[in-house]
């Protein structure tokens, strides 16, 4: 491709409106324009990155046996009705009718389509397992699209639905996908880890998502330094301190501590670490029918921890979603303000976290205004408590696994596998005649990856002050050439054409910069779009037939015979 | 591929609700199923066909210096209300609103945001000309959806968008796309032809409709039987017949005719042929003024032949669109009802068809009812009348070409190409410096392709009793190996493996059915699918270390000795 004859579009300002790196450098870099709010126009650059995506995902997910299908994006109501998803959905669902006043959606994710068509084609265990996959646009009426394609409304998804008779079966597949992700991460070459992943509203029990790392990821995750063990932060299990309980040393005693409420504040007055107070939460709990009174629980953590909501609403105590107490509320049950709460004589059912259930003399809010006490030991001062894990594991924790410590590291999502179980099958009866000739549900896996997502966390996890840097595999360009002033010097032209006839004809995707510009904005643009592999032909080399690489990546550079430049690059693109 | 762990979905029923071959035989074979009324979900024989259509699409249109960008399917009304579009479209444009209440679209096509999209990016002339194109899902509400895939609702669409500043490069770069939509076709494998078309609502001049030719296709086309001209029949000018008029001969005669109003009831009262009697047509007039009132013209043609709307409302002189005058409007000026209509005093401004007007001792209506007159002749007795082409042309008309006869076939529509001129340029005020530094409107084209509708139009034209008949370049599969009763021979089934891999390592898209079926199962579901070859694989056969070839087109069956297969099937594939 001649720059000449192509839609570069390249931006030398940062454009105002753009949070995140990604989102900054692909409108900078003429990958994408924004059309509206959460859609975006893939320019020539953005759609030969996202073609390369989407062949790499598509070419592993065949090797590992899914077939591919292409289902509508407008879906009608009827199924969103059947799974009871049309009620359980907010207005990220975006629902329209068409001219006949006939209820549709456009689709987010494609259970309910899916389970559909199979519930229809598949009659019999025989035909069974089955994995179906699409590669195809999606909707999701964001009620905040930010950070450009990251997360945008209409996006280009992977999704893929298996069906099964035995978890036997569908652990295969979900072994299978796995592998076959990794195989995805490893071919575009991006750093990635699979992390142990809470199932969340999808439904489902195991899960695991595929993350990008990249200092600017959305999401925590925990890895042990000297194991695989990964885990999303909202799954990492924090265990409790090693060896017994320290035995009290110290009299349980009331301190006034007049305005100081949070952990920080009282720590300096006690002069005590944060780690030696606790901290007391109150949240309702789960009730036992739902005309039943709401009652509350305290939970009770270390003053250094957080508190994990996805693990207390795990638990069957407290009420799911995860609900906070008011002041008002928790006044009328503890006699005292959020700030000055603790577990000594609380009146209600007591969840206390294993670190903080591992604390002697520690000290705590005396369930009076403007009073803490210290000194406090469990079962001495409070017997009737219960042990959970209810925090964030932080940096340095033992990691679950029982080998090494917890590192934390931020990634994002790019891939997200699911043992989905019947909730679907079972919602729309999607069954098939079983070994013994009965009527039986099929349980069901999913597995996504965001075609387009990826292209962005590419880029958060490959760039430089100056642009992209784009691994071989996903690159706009493999190679580009850039001749100096080739305008001025037939000599230069020739040269370039013909490594670019050279180049090209070996199957090599070469960019042939041959824009009237100054050398520098040549290299600039060059650099900013994220070409690997940059072939600079000048005169003065050109007396000795040689031409100037230079590595995008490392920025080193080297001379090349100009008969050796095809070896070379065919060398570094590993053919 | 094993069948054993794809997706055939063959049925055996004709589904009631398909009228036309290709839609029942997509059910059939097992591409397609319906999700709701004019939409589709591709099964994995139609996924294999539709992205070896796109496949061909993307090379032709990049071979042909096009770049390839992708647009959202939303689009925000506003860029639809600046084209004028929002107003005037019907239901077909498919309104809604996303959660924050804004109004959205689904697009049925693209002018609007690419336009929106140049004008953004593209500031000087140096950067033109330009040919975006992209391969796109398109949703057009239609008022009935029919036809399965050839006339849905959501669809694939390849479509191209290109912007010049002068009449010179767009008619350069409608060229090129003239010859890659003929190189598109040709690879497909499809008999097809270019016509001149009419450029309807899209606005614009010059226009090419590429049609299959298919028996049960929508249009019609005239071909010369010499020449290459082709035109849809809507544009397909009809010449005066050769030769001067003849003189009259008969006196203008008064007759009565009792009941006889249509041509062929006048024709056999009178015992002349329907090609001597003319008829007379009253339509509104064109108003000078929007407050003028309305008025009427009188279109005459020959019995036998029929009045081209399209014709007719292109002329200065007719209301467009065209209106036929009610009986009321028709006796209130002419004093007679539609069936005794003619030209002789008639007190409307006359337009005459050249046919019509090359008539000698013709009868007509006598604008009175129940008579008509006989031996009426131009010029004596109808004075003031003009000649136009009024008429669709008719098999056997000379070509308008100059050069041989016309022959009408039918064809379906699969590609469009238009030049657009300044309609949505100059709207939207898409414009650039032009070489003298001024600011000047870009004249744009706009290239179609059907990508989803010629997997359909391909079956109307490649089919038979049994089912399918693939081309080559387009087929699920190239190959299917069919073993006779394999799972009780392991010679057969080790034959069936070893050429399943000899073909597969060669590239050859292979369908190994590997299902315990008996034979004339096996052979219908594969005649049915239409892969183009198959390879039988047989007890008898193989004691000679040979296995049946068949055609699936011709019907023609061969043995091959087991060694040559490769070889031969390459040779059929043209490889």
């Amino acid at each position: 491709m001649r720059t000449s004859q192509y839609l570069l579009s390249t931006m030398k300002e940062t454009p105002a409106d753009a949070e995140v790196i990604s989102h900054k450098l692909m409108l900078r870099a003429g990958m994408i324009r924004r059309l509206a709010s959460g859609m975006y126009t893939y320019l020539p650059s953005g759609v030969r990155v996202l073609r390369k995506v989407e062949q790499i995902v598509r070419e592993e997910m065949n090797k590992a046996g899914a077939i591919e299908v292409l289902m509508p994006l407008v879906q009608p109501a009827e199924l969103w009705q059947e799974s009871g998803r049309w009620e359980k959905m907010d207005a990220e669902l975006l629902r329209f009718v068409d001219r006949h006043q006939r209820d549709f959606v456009l689709g987010p994710t494609h259970e309910e389509v899916i389970t559909d068509l199979v519930r229809r084609e598949i009659t019999s265990y025989k035909q069974l397992p089955l994995n179906l996959y699409q590669i195809q646009t999606k909707f999701r009426d964001e009620r905040r699209p930010r950070f450009g394609v990251m997360r945008a409304r209409e996006f280009l998804m992977k999704d893929a639905y298996s069906f099964h008779l035995s978890q036997e079966s569908l652990q295969q597949t979900y072994d299978a996908m796995y592998s076959a992700y990794c195989n995805i991460f490893n071919r575009l070459g991006l750093d990635y880890r699979p992390v142990l992943a809470d199932t969340g509203a999808i439904g489902g029990s195991v899960s695991h998502e595929f993350h990008v790392l990249a200092a600017s990821g959305e999401d925590a995750i925990a890895f042990s330094d000297t194991s695989d063990y990964a885990a999303n932060i909202e799954m990492a299990e924090a265990k409790a301190p090693a060896g017994p309980r320290p035995a009290p040393t110290q009299q349980l005693t009331q301190v006034a501590t007049p305005g100081a409420k949070t952990v920080a504040e009282v720590a300096a007055l006690l002069q005590q670490p944060a780690s030696q107070i606790s901290k007391t939460l109150i949240v309702y709990a789960a009730k036992a029918s739902d005309d039943a009174p709401q009652t509350l629980v305290a939970l009770v953590l270390r003053g250094d921890h957080e508190l994990n909501e996805i693990k207390a609403e795990k638990l069957p105590q407290v009420a799911s979603p995860l609900v906070f107490a008011s002041e008002e509320e928790i006044r009328a049950v503890m006699g005292a303000g959020p700030g000055s709460l603790g577990p000594v004589k609380c009146p209600l059912p007591l969840i206390v976290d294993r670190s903080a259930a591992h604390l002697a003399d520690f000290s705590c809010g005396a369930n009076q205004d403007g009073f803490h006490l210290t000194g406090v030991n469990w079962d001495r001062d409070v017997t009737d408590y219960q042990v959970a894990d209810l925090r964030n594991v932080v940096e340095g924790d033992a990691s679950p696994c029982g080998f090494g410590k917890l590192v934390i590291k931020r990634g994002i999502e790019v891939g997200h596998i699911f043992q989905l179980g019947d909730k679907y099958s079972q919602a729309m009866k999607a069954g098939v005649l079983n070994e013994e000739g009965k009527h039986q549900i099929m349980t069901m896996g999913c597995y996504g990856v965001g075609v387009s997502r990826i292209v962005a966390a590419a880029i958060e996890q490959n760039h430089d002050e100056r642009g992209i840097i784009w691994p071989d595999a996903i690159a706009p360009f493999q190679v580009v050439l850039i001749p100096m002033n080739m305008h001025k010097s037939v000599r230069i032209a020739e040269a370039t054409e013909l490594l670019y006839q050279q180049l090209t004809a070996a199957g090599i995707e070469v960019l042939f910069d041959d824009r009237k510009e100054r050398p520098g904005v040549m290299f600039a643009d060059m650099e900013l779009v994220g070409i690997p592999h940059h072939i600079v032909i000048g005169e003065r080399n050109l007396d000795n037939r040689q031409v100037e690489y230079k590595n995008r990546r490392s920025g080193a550079t080297e001379l090349l015979a100009i008969d050796e430049v095809l070896a070379f690059v065919n060398q570094q693109l590993k053919r």
